[in-house]
Formats: C-alpha cells, sequence, structure tokens
C-alpha cells in the first residue's frame, strides 16, 4: 500500500518537465488545425476540433490528445469518419435533447451538444443532452467544463471506445472504461474538475506507458486467471480492474454499467457487445454514445454563496492535517490546472515516440512537421 | 486479493438465513408505524416513513431500516427532528426545484422530491430536485427507485450524515461516504439498481459489525498513521477509505466530493465542516441534503427499445464466461431483488442487539415489542 496523496496515480498529467521537444499551445493547435484540414475537415470544423486536442494536451490529458491524431487520420482515410457529418437534434423536450453526430468526429458532436445543454439549462435549469453516432471526443472534462462560465455545474458520461473490463467475476469483455467527469465552478479558488474512468487506470494510461516502454503498476490489469499483468504489451492479453480493484471492484463495475446505460442505451448508442474496439478497426461507424448536463446553479440559489461555499471547501481541505509523508492536499483537477499553467509557459512535451509518428504523418499530407 | 465475484462486501445485505428472530414485512411496517405515531408523526407520515423504512430492511439494506428506529426515537424526543414539518418547494423553474424539508425525517422529503422531479421529468424529459433542511432518509436506491415505475431512470445523491473520510491525504474528518444510487428500467428482467458509498465499505456496514462482534476487512478503514484497523469498535479512532483504497482512492475522494457539493452544497445544505455528526449529537439541526433526478426513457426514444437493449445487455453479462472460482454474475441491485424475494416470503432476520434495543423502545412508548 501506498501513502495517500503520493501515488504516481494521483497525478494524470505526464511528469510536468521532460527530456526532447516541447511545442507551443498555438503551435499544436496549428498543427493539428492544418492535418485535420488537409485531410478534408471544413475548416471550422478543423478550427473547433484542434483547440479542443490542443486544450486536452495542454492540461496533461496526454492519452486524448494530439497523440490520437494518428489514429484519427488512420479512421478518416479509411472512411470510419464523416468529415462532413451533418450534426442534428433528433429528438427535443424543454430540458433535453438528443443529437445524432451523423458519425462526425466526437469533439465536434459533444460541443454541440454541450451548448445545446447549457441553453435548456440557461432556461429550464438543468439541460441533459445524450449523442448517437458520435465518436471519441477526448477527455471528458473539456465538455464537463464548458457549462462553467455560464456558472453551471457540468457532468459528462460516456461510454468508452473499446471494451477492456468485464463483469464482475466474469471475462468477456463487455464494458469499457466509460469515464465520468464533473466540473463545479468555484468563486476566487479554481473550479472543482473531477475526470475519471471508472477503471483503476484509464487505458489510455496503458498505451502510454507502452509508448514509454514502462511497466504498469500491479493493480491496473489482471490476466484471465485474475493474476497482475504489469507489462502493456500484453495489454490484450489481459483486462482492466474496475474501480475498487480485487477487493472492492463490484462498485467501479457497478459505475461503468450504470454511465454506459446513461451515456450509450439511453440514446440509442452502442453498449455492451455493440462497442466497437476503435483501436483495431478504422472503418465500422462506432455509433459512440455520450451525454452532457448542465445544472443552473442560479436555479437552486444565489450564485456568489454557492462559489464562496465552494471555495471555503477547497481552503478546508487545503488546510487539513496530513498523513505522514503527504506534503499538499489536492483538490480534483487542481494537478490539471497547474499542469496548464505550467505548460502554457514551457511548453508542451511531445516524447519522441509520438513525434516521429506526427513528422510521418505531417509528410504524407504534404506540411511542415512539429520537429 | 481476493476472487472477484466472491467478496463478501459484494453481497450487500446480511446473510438470508440467520440464527435469531424474524419478522414479517407487515408486521415490521405496522410495528414502526405505531412507534412513529407515538413519537408525535402525524398517521400519514408514520405510514409514509415506516413503508420506507421496513422496504429497506426487507431488500437488505440492514445498516439503514429498522437499525436506525432508537435513534430516530432519541433524535425526536431530543427536538432534533421536527414531527410536523412544512415541507415546501422554495425555488423553482421549469426541471428543478428546491424543497425546504423543515427539518422533517428526510424519508418525507425526499419522497416529495421524487415525485416532483417525476412530474417535472414527464413535461421536460427531466427534472432535478435538491434538498435542504432534510434529515437521514435511509438507504438511497428506495428513492433511486421511484422513477422506475414511470419508465424513467433515478439518480440520487447524498451527503452523509456523519464524517468519516478526510481530504486524500489528510486527517480532518471532512468528507461523508456521500452515496449515490442509480436505478435504471429493464423489460423482463429486473431493473439494474445501483447504490454505493463512495468509500471502500459504508459506514453502515462497519456500525453492523460491530453490533454482531465481528471484525472488519482490511482495506475498509485506516488508523490515523495510515495502518489498518480492523476493530469496529475503534472505529471513531480511524477514518474510511475512500472508493479506490490505497492504490486509487483519489478517485473515491473525488467521487465523494462531487457528490456532496451536488447533493449538499448545490441546494445551501451542510457539507464538510458543515456537516453535524448525527450519532453524537441528537438535537442539533443537520441541514441535510440529498439531490433526485429523474430522467423520461420516453424523452430519447422509444421505450421498449431501450428496455430490451437493457435486458439484452443483463443476459449477456449473465452468459459471460467466468473466472475461476465464480459461479455467477451478478448484475447491480440482483442481490438485493433476491433478498426481497427471500424476505418476503421467509420473514425479515432482526439480530438479537437490535431485537432488545426495540423492544426496550416499544417498553418505553407502551406499545408491543416485536419479539
Amino acid at each position: 500500500m501506498r501513502t495517500p496523496g503520493k501515488t504516481e496515480a494521483n497525478v494524470k498529467s505526464t511528469a510536468l518537465v521532460q527530456p526532447g521537444s516541447t511545442v507551443t499551445f498555438d503551435r499544436l493547435k496549428a498543427f493539428i488545425r492544418e492535418a485535420l484540414a488537409k485531410l478534408g475537415l471544413p475548416d471550422q470544423d478543423a478550427i473547433t476540433v484542434a483547440a479542443l486536442m490542443a486544450q486536452a494536451d495542454l492540461q496533461g490529458s496526454d492519452g486524448h490528445g494530439v497523440s490520437r491524431l494518428p489514429q484519427y487520420a488512420r479512421r478518416i482515410r479509411a472512411g470510419g469518419f464523416n468529415v462532413r457529418p451533418n450534426i442534428r437534434v433528433v429528438r427535443e423536450q424543454a430540458s433535453t435533447a438528443l443529437v445524432n453526430g451523423d458519425n462526425g468526429m466526437g469533439h465536434l458532436v459533444m460541443s454541440r451538444a454541450a451548448e445545446i445543454a447549457i441553453e435548456k439549462a440557461r432556461s429550464s435549469g438543468i439541460g441533459w443532452v445524450n449523442s448517437q453516432f458520435s465518436n471519441h471526443a477526448g477527455p471528458a472534462s473539456l465538455y464537463a467544463r464548458m457549462p462553467l462560465k455560464h456558472d453551471m455545474i457540468g457532468l459528462y458520461f460516456a461510454v468508452g471506445n473499446a471494451n477492456h473490463l468485464p463483469p464482475w467475476g466474469g471475462l468477456d469483455m463487455l464494458l469499457s472504461t466509460n469515464p465520468i467527469a464533473a466540473a463545479i465552478p468555484a468563486g476566487r479558488e479554481n473550479p472543482i474538475v473531477l475526470d475519471m474512468a471508472t477503471t483503476v487506470a484509464a487505458y489510455g494510461k496503458v498505451k502510454t506507458k507502452a509508448m514509454r516502454g514502462e511497466t504498469m503498476p500491479e493493480g491496473w490489469m489482471i490476466d484471465r486467471t485474475g493474476k497482475p499483468l504489469v507489462d502493456p504489451k500484453r495489454a490484450d492479453e489481459g483486462m482492466l480492474l474496475p474501480l475498487g480493484g480485487m477487493e472492492a471492484g463490484y462498485k467501479g463495475y457497478g459505475l461503468a454499467v450504470i454511465i454506459g446505460l446513461l451515456a450509450g442505451t439511453l440514446g440509442g448508442a452502442a453498449m455492451g457487445r455493440d462497442v466497437i474496439d476503435f483501436n483495431h478497426d478504422d472503418d465500422s461507424v462506432t455509433n459512440t454514445g455520450q451525454a452532457i448536463a448542465a445544472i443552473n446553479v442560479a436555479a437552486f440559489g444565489d450564485v456568489a454563496t454557492f462559489k464562496a461555499a465552494v471555495d471555503t471547501l477547497v481552503r478546508d481541505f487545503r488546510r487539513s492535517e496530513k498523513m505522514p509523508g503527504v506534503d499538499r492536499i489536492l483538490v480534483p483537477g487542481e494537478r490539471s490546472e497547474e499542469t496548464r499553467v505550467v505548460r502554457a509557459r514551457d511548453g508542451i512535451p511531445i516524447v519522441p515516440a509520438l513525434l516521429r509518428s506526427l513528422d510521418q504523418l505531417a509528410s504524407e499530407l504534404g506540411m511542415a512537421g512539429l520537429g
């Protein structure tokens, strides 16, 4: 057992300073935008997706930012994404909507869904919008954060794009890491932002370990006999452990099921055995589902009072007496916020393997590389 | 590590058959109703609370049913509950409401809140209702289940009534076990019902262990130096571990924070250091907050199609290949459903210590005991 507050996993981001190349946020955004435009996205869509992908890298969500670009490019070329989607509302009530993403990039679909949810929350207190025929949209927190500037709480649920989790006690991969994100506006403090897979580790972290040639801690994955699996290159032979691990993983399993039903099944999107593994399939329509809710703080009380209460909570946490060996108490989202500041100043680190793969893509597209 | 699917903790209920007394559901309900009426609740309110408390015992939520009656009685006598509350909506929009419980019993407040949420979901797709000045309301699943018969999904969040959880890495008890519950309607299968504390173990389970004179498994609690604490009678010296345990407990901590903000802070209810420990305080107003959401499945698609998809998922889980040593794959809520059937048939077991305490209360109130 490790000391709370000191675990590697507490840091969602990579190390803040790394050997190798860094790029500025603006350079990265421009690179992604150019690549997506060359791949066929309308320029306005390329701008939207590039801004969100670069934002993911800026905040340290390295498994969900530019590292996905080569895979997105493969899918676009294989016809697996619709680069000219007709994203549209197909069902609507005063406070809910179902958005058909027409197999466009998930970033576009869920940006639209967030706008609709915010609009509905403004008029009726809450807005809840599901997507169908969406796709991978990057880190959940990007969308949960969108309601913040309207003094609203954001909630986001997604069905992951590959099943690496069996039902509790089982071996069939019927569930994904189905993440949940929540963002709560604060006053003088930074917003509280939770973004977590319902497995002990997100699969993106497994991929990052593999890319860096590192081993995984015990407890992230097990093999089919229940033994710990620590070699990320053997990930296909094993399964992720649900949050709670061997002791209480039935809870993480339960969360993954509920989130999948809310984000997928409710909107007529894929869940369970219908989920396409987009790591091994570049051309099938994934019918990815996500859900976003915006809750208008003003519908429940005075906004300034709410924000002051959030500030007080954050400060009480921070001032808490600490366990032996713990330097700081962190609030959800605090590390991402710090990473955002550091990377805006010092640049976004790009590991060599990723840089090579991006420069290869750039060369194929006839554009300048990042390196 | 234990085998998934075989953990004791997978069974929320007590053992299905126990030595000692059993009572029928109807007898238990009548007993609670009589006691509450003698304690001063209007008869209609006593009926409502008794039905919900007995339902908790019927489904195996033993830490949240009649075992709480002696404590409720203490609070009522000490003036800690308002037995004639004016439960009322104090803020409202098309899809949201804030209910002031006027310090009435939480069962009454959250039954009303659930009705309002369901009504709003019927007209606008979703209803979200927060409570303030509510109180302990029993198991979260009771309320999450209420929207089910209207073909709606129920979500429920609550601030627990005692802080046993510090922020991750800290020692100050600033958080409770803040539970989340979700109920999803199915077709021919039973609904999927998740009800979980965001700690590894709910504090009610610690109390149950203490009442039975048993030790706790390692991983439920730690002492202030981080060492495992297994004697439930020493619970006051330690703290619960958040879901994820020593390895990934920052996730359970994050969930507890978000749920507390949604259920407490949003509605102007207690959260953080304002939470009253109702195990050691019988007369202060707790200002407990809960939140319930009802989501109308019909707002997103065809209800029969949705239910069929839920059925398919349940059956796929059940048919999954199993890990060595696992007999069955369970779906969230399945064990409670089975407990409900068994206890409706065989009666609800009441452990001797509880029976003595209930008979003592009955004697004080001048009514017949359960025994």
